[in-house]
């Protein structure tokens, strides 16, 4: 039992031995399983092992007590009231897709996989979504889609990341530049607390401002103070057909500062930014026709619909030759312009065939966007890395995606460092280690080097407030 | 002192005596005054006098032992670390157009008012206002027009009411309905805690997840967790001059019914609804030639633009046709919509001429809202009160204006009563107390009804972490 005291004492170092250390393995997993049909209760390692880890395969997940796949809310209360009495980790996990290690496992604690509960209502006349954590962002945007609603958030995972997770880490995507990020469209929740209570958060109302936003609190905490249980989530009338425009620039630099330019006069629906190495590592894997010597890609649609998409693009279009585009193209045919989408959409696998990856997810106020990936390039060659960079330009949040090898110490020293030389770049424009992303347990060292003390004493009141025996996802973002 | 311990001891009933018991009120304004320059610090009852009330008028308003009127952040926290060492109550105050008393004075307590401080900085390459608490909601619309940039949130005391609290209360408006909150619009913030220090959350990023929610919970927190010193405001490109709709219908249900069906297919950036008194009392205010026999009137913009704005607002006439309305009126002049939009802004003032008010503030989910229309109309007449109704009724968000004969108190209890019951109503529907003008003093009895033991409890762990002596605010909201 020394790992798991390790573990939580890390979270909280003043704790007490606790009764679970009294308790071997197995009398443990045999009470939980005795609370818990046996159906959802594992404890077979090999089975465990596609609950360990999510996408940051994190070296140091740990081995878990037991994965525990609830159907309903109430045996997540149950799961968490146990864990409470034998002050045990939980980590709560959606679809495992998450890039910042929120989700791994902790040694000897449980991890609550709620890919079981992935009910979805919509309701037409309130225009909510109330949906279980599991389902997929794509399974409610289809949904709502068979009523003529939509649910906004589009992270580039949507077809296989689930609505807890995005709800736990306040997800963004392409579109959050004109339509906003997960927490604009979270009314409300079922949140298990730390002592295993079910609380109800919000509802479905538009406007409510009775007593402490308490919900908004909780979305984008990762599983720190809650384990979600059900979101109501705002739906908005369907999307009108894209109209869509694609510039070449000779330079990031002409590109970021379009950007710029563009963001003070129009609202586009989406304004995507590719490099050159992106822009040849999708070219590489679709042979799509993209012109492999631009500098720079940008990528934006209008869903004003008719002649004011038409208009709106249009100037967009001017912005971009008066920024230095040598190229651009446009088009209102959905499909064509969908296509171009696909292209951006593409660019983490295509760069995956090129070797091990470390995401980066850092952002900045938009003017500040030049100088980010100009840094960004210099650190990659001062590493000796590449850096292949795709950014959600429009909200200022870029992705530089480190290529290495995985089979090479070196290369994996020189990536790391240029993972945490992004980071303090960012810091020190003013801008956030994590736009969308999260801190999970990859960005935890870098928080505090952002938030200063004051803010992260202030974020541990609250934590302790909350989870006094610091047993939810501990070693996750604080 | 006895009041002033009284008073702390209502919202922390555990304290112990504090060391302020020991000092007279004048040894208590002189050290505070030594800290602070002299003309910040106004003891003088007559001039206090402004500062004790907001627009709810509590009748129950203490005398504060000092009114701190700060230039500077650093003041602030100055006059708030005093008070924490002193252990006295601090009711922050922006330009005192609450509707909630939430910035009622507290008797022996200081008064932090934040009317002087008010800079605006636009800058319109970062697309943010960073603003001072004290600017006024239309200071900051003006400064970013000067720039063809856009602050949406638009109280219907946009005139008169602080962008401070405008955060403290996550305030609304009429383009809400659309646009969203307050909180959606604040990506940073300045603020003092209870102890006196100065903390920065958020920044200028548009998306920025590391850490906490911290930000979004000190939105809305109406005074109770910190004091706002500075506000980093998110602005959009200009609106679009709005096509305008006015449609008339035999009766409430009717308008409530066609709000449901718009709702569903287009999102209009204005949907505004008047009952038959709001629409008569402002005919009697205005003569601007309304309909006084229409059951209700509803009122829609549309900002898309163009041929766009004619077809959205053609959508809307149409539906409101087949919900029953029996007379509508669509024009593209701005001037000719800002018309109409007037007369629903002018409702509260038109009212005011009636008699005495109590405003309410409650909100349903869309579908459910003629039900909520049906039940305040029978609570007037049980209680033999009018109370005309208007709504921002595309939120579900109503405003039913009890109008009363403050000189005779059977009028003021019938008047309570009604009050009382549309908050019961308002929650036995699924709704909420409050959709935008916070809990503050006046429904904080009514908050438990709507959150109930467990969010309470919740709501209270939060509080005392943040402000375990309970100085911020004491009595409002929790």
């Amino acid at each position: 039992m020394t790992s798991l005291t390790g573990t939580l004492g890390s979270a909280t170092p003043n704790t007490p031995p606790t009764p679970a250390a009294r308790l071997s393995s197995l009398q443990l997993t045999t009470e939980l399983t005795a609370l818990l049909d046996p159906d959802i209760v594992l404890t077979d390692p090999t089975l465990m092992d596609n609950y360990r880890w999510d996408w940051a395969r994190d070296p140091n997940a740990g081995v878990p007590l037991a994965v525990v796949r609830p159907r309903t809310a109430e045996q997540v209360a149950t799961a968490v009231r146990w864990a409470s009495s034998r002050r045990i980790a939980v980590v709560p996990r959606g679809a495992g897709s998450g890039l910042s290690g929120g989700s791994s496992a902790v040694e000897g604690g449980i991890v609550i996989s709620l890919d079981r509960m992935r009910a979805i209502n919509i309701d037409p006349h309130t225009r909510v979504a109330i949906v279980e954590p599991g389902a997929l962002n794509a399974e409610v945007k289809a949904a709502a889609r068979e009523h003529g609603l939509w649910y906004p958030p589009d992270p580039s995972s949507f077809e296989m990341c689930s609505i807890g997770g995005n709800v736990a880490t306040n997800a963004g995507g392409l579109c959050c530049v004109k339509y906003g990020v997960t927490t604009d469209y979270v009314l409300g929740m079922d949140v298990v607390l730390a002592d295993g209570t079910l609380i109800r958060l919000g509802g479905p109302r538009l406007k409510d401002v009775a007593g402490l936003s308490l919900l908004k609190l909780f979305v984008g905490s990762e599983g720190t103070l809650g384990v979600i249980t059900r979101a109501v989530l705002r739906l908005v009338p369907a999307q009108q057909p894209p109209a869509t425009m694609v510039a070449m620039f000779g330079s990031v630099l002409e590109a970021a500062r379009a950007v710029v330019a563009i963001s003070r006069s129009v609202r586009p629906a989406m304004l995507e930014l590719m490099d050159q190495a992106s822009i040849n590592a999708v070219e590489d894997h679709l042979s799509m026709g993209l012109n492999r010597d631009a500098g720079a890609l940008l990528l934006a649609q209008s869903d004003v619909g008719g002649e004011n998409a038409a208009t709106e693009i249009a100037t967009i279009e001017r912005i971009c030759a008066e920024s230095g585009a040598y190229e651009s193209f446009s088009t209102d045919d959905p499909k064509e312009g969908e296509a171009f989408a696909m292209a951006r959409r593409a660019a983490f696998v295509a760069i995956e065939r090129k070797g091990s990856l470390m995401l980066e997810d850092v952002g900045v106020a938009i003017p500040v966007l030049p100088e980010l990936l100009e840094g960004v390039r210099l650190i990659g060659e001062r590493n000796g890395v590449a850096i292949p960079t795709v950014a959600h330009a429009g909200d200022g949040n870029t992705h530089p995606i480190i290529v290495y090898n995985a089979a090479d110490p070196d290369s994996v020293a020189r990536a790391s460092a240029a993972f945490g030389e992004i980071m303090t770049l960012a810091i020190s424009l003013g801008g956030t280690i994590t736009g969308e992303h999260g801190v999970g347990r990859l960005k935890k060292g870098h928080l505090p080097d952002q938030l200063g003390p004051d803010v992260m004493a202030l974020s541990h009141r609250i934590k302790n407030a909350l989870d006094p025996q610091g047993i939810l996802n501990p070693g996750a973002v604080l």
